[in-house]
């Protein structure tokens, strides 16, 4: 028999203490021995449980699970970075294999966290960090192994999704959709980690490391949150044959790696396109086997529960022959992160100009004299003197296009730079 | 070192030799140490290859890699039946894993194989087998482990879907779109395996096995083909918003696995109907993490060698630190097949009837005796004696239908049954 102590009982956790119970006579099966709970860390031993549980499973004291001689695998979902990131480090000290499907720990601390289970002797497994339920980080490690990964492009955040697809197919407003997202349990009271980015980033910095070969400080990733999309934007993208979608995206080059999460207009008709709703996606290109695109909801309590559970089983299975998972992440370099001014990019661009002969004209040459050519330009007629300007630029370094935007608000007909949004048109 | 004798240097084996070449330094990081071949098995020793290589690791006598002591892992790229079972069967026997593409002998003989395997502490690796570079197999195995899974749909033939795909696009005929397909290396010069579905059937046999945890002879699997879809099909197909795709399918019932491989009328919305060209992908459903679709190319020299040269590097590595990844499918059950005249499904029907009165109501009355019940009718107009005639049907006993199709076939004014497609529309 194998003993598990899982410390937090919130989303994840309940779902994965109902698929041991339900899915248990197969997860003997496939590890060999019986998995069983011994222990449950949650904050309040008072608080209503929407799951039956034996009252003598839980405790309020970590050290019940950190240092109990007999767990063997300890399942971290608390998140945060404290004291989630210390109960992980003191378990693996005690010899204990870790599942975890906290994100910021992994992306923030991965190294420090994989370099103390090696000496240890420990495994750690983190399925469920990324994109829910959707088989990513496995794939990465061993049926993808043969590539070398050139880019990644991700929807690694459902809240975000979910608000971007609900804006744009019922012309809603960004607060209206988020009130919305959270009305239906898609949005946390405070969604700033969803909305801002901070969330994908993490995720991407995770996929980054493993496709690469190169762990890179979560800090240096850029990250722009979906707060500032219009349901204008939205409608534009839609008639210019575009989507918005806030996209993580991770690109190996010589120097650094490009890894960023900002909102971005992507062709209609690429499958990323498609991906609505609370749906994750990961589209990878690898130099061997090509474009390789998964799908599956992101988060929630069954999804990611398949996922945490599916490397308990891995981690019992292996403890239980004698096995141990080599990852050799010791192998993996520190890298740079590119800095965003320094990369290409083309961008959709909204301004609203009076309707005056010669703001066209000023505009052009301010974007001439910085080396951003135009794509395409939509004049939208309103019977009106304030007029909105839509612009799409060919591939500009950022930094010329800051440039000339700070010229151009400067411009007396220009009203206000409504909207810059970055424009993925090779992915 | 690890010592590696591959047999065969077609086109998997002359990819694979490639991206260990190409990534050598790579994999041996990942691995531990370096992975050399040492021979290869060909039929001709003498053909021109497209690739360089050293004539020495040349053999035309399979035992100088099945009976090499030297060699630890056997890379079967033969494909076929024999003698591909019998090098793999002797080379386990000789203390070798094997890591192979051969779906057939998989489908065939795995169970058989698995066994040898676990007696003689070999490993057995088959990502390559299905759906080329996507990864499959070993989500199955790992990733989404915690789940029971309820169902499989595939599109698991590039072939096939390339060919449906040009049919539908270019409004070619089926025999014009196979020549292109071999004109650009699609398909073989005999692409019956392929185009009459016995491809497909390999591939949903071993995803039903893993998946279900059953294994099924492959001999029970319902297979038909694409050769008789008409682009008229298509066509039509379209008009009522649906696409035709070759479709793997395997569910797992109570009394038996349904599984099967014939065309299917699919929703032009859903995520499968937009799969096209060389593009295979697998939608599942798992009773924590939901649906689950990914999508890569199926075949082809780079693709497959990706998902062949990661078994290696998971092989390697395995042998390297000790260790043997364990696979149970000692537990896996022996299960019956649904025969396909108990499963109830929709159907599409085209028929040319003579343009006459009571045409229409003789066939109704027909279907009405006999349980059918119809969905939609659509009757196209022509200046013509013969009017085409299109049904499709609520949910039938495929028995019931037959039944009404003899006989609606024996009415004086019905001309000819033309297509009989089942349509999959709640997939
Ligand atoms: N929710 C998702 O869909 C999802 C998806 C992917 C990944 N994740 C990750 O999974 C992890 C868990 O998320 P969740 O949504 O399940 O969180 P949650 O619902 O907020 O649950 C957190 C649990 O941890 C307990 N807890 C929190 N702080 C504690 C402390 N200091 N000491 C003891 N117990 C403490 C809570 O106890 P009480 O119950 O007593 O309050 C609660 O049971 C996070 O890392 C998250 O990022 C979540
Ligand atoms: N091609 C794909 O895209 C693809 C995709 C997925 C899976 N697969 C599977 O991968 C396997 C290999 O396919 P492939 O397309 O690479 O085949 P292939 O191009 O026909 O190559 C077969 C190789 O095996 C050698 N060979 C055949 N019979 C032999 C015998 N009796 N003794 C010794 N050598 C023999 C041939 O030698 P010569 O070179 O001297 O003729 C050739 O090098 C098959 O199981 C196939 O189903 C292929």
């Amino acid at each position: 028999m194998l003993k598990l102590g899982i410390l937090g009982l919130g989303t994840v956790g309940s779902g994965v203490v109902k698929i041991l119970e339900k899915n248990a006579e197969n997860i003997k099966n496939k590890v060999g021995t019986e998995v069983k709970i011994i222990k449950i860390l949650v904050n309040n031993l008072d608080k209503e449980r929407d799951i039956e549980i034996d009252k003598n499973l839980l405790t309020d004291n970590a050290e019940d699970i950190i240092n109990n001689p007999e767990i063997d695998i300890v399942v971290e979902l608390i998140g945060g970075e404290q004291p989630a990131y210390d109960y992980i480090m003191r378990s693996i000290e005690n010899g204990k294999s870790i599942v975890t499907a906290n994100k910021l720990v992994i992306a923030k601390y991965g190294k420090r966290i994989f370099r103390k289970a090696d000496e240890n002797d420990a495994q750690v497994c983190y399925e469920g960090s990324v994109a829910g339920g959707l088989p990513i980080i496995r794939p990465l490690q061993n049926s993808l192994a043969a590539n070398r990964i050139e880019k990644i492009y991700g929807i690694l955040n459902g809240t975000t999704n979910y608000i971007l697809t609900d804006m744009s197919k019922n012309k809603k407003d960004f607060d209206e959709s988020l009130k919305n997202a959270q009305d239906l349990g898609f949005a946390e009271a405070d969604p700033s980690s969803d909305i801002d980015g901070h969330d994908a980033a993490y995720k991407i910095t995770i996929l980054s490391s493993l496709a690469f070969e190169r762990f890179v400080d979560v800090r240096d990733v850029y990250v722009e949150g979906i707060r500032e999309i219009k349901s204008t934007d939205l409608e534009l993208a839609h008639e210019m044959g575009y989507v918005i979608k806030l996209l993580a995206i991770a690109k190996n080059g010589n120097d650094g790696v490009d890894i960023r999460v900002h909102p971005a207009f992507i062709p209609e008709d690429h499958p990323i396109a498609m991906i609505n709703g609370t749906y994750n996606c990961v589209y990878l290109h690898g130099d061997a086997v090509g474009q390789v695109m998964s799908t599956a909801r992101g988060a929630g309590q069954m999804p990611t529960g398949s996922a945490v559970t599916a490397d308990i089983i891995q981690v019992a299975k292996d403890i239980n022959y004698n096995q141990r998972e080599v990852q050799r992440m010791d192998s993996f370099l520190e890298s740079n992160v590119t800095k965003i001014d320094e990369i290409e990019n083309s961008f959709y661009l909204r301004l609203e100009v009076e309707d005056k002969p010669g703001v066209m004209a000023h505009i052009a040459k301010i974007f001439g004299d910085n080396n951003v050519s135009l794509a395409s330009v939509l004049q939208k007629q309103k019977d009106n003197p304030v007029v909105p300007l839509v612009f799409i630029t060919h591939h500009v370094k950022e930094k010329d296009l800051e440039k000339s935007l700070n010229e151009i608000k400067e411009l007396d007909d220009v009203i206000e730079i409504k909207s810059v949004i970055r424009v993925e048109n090779d992915i």
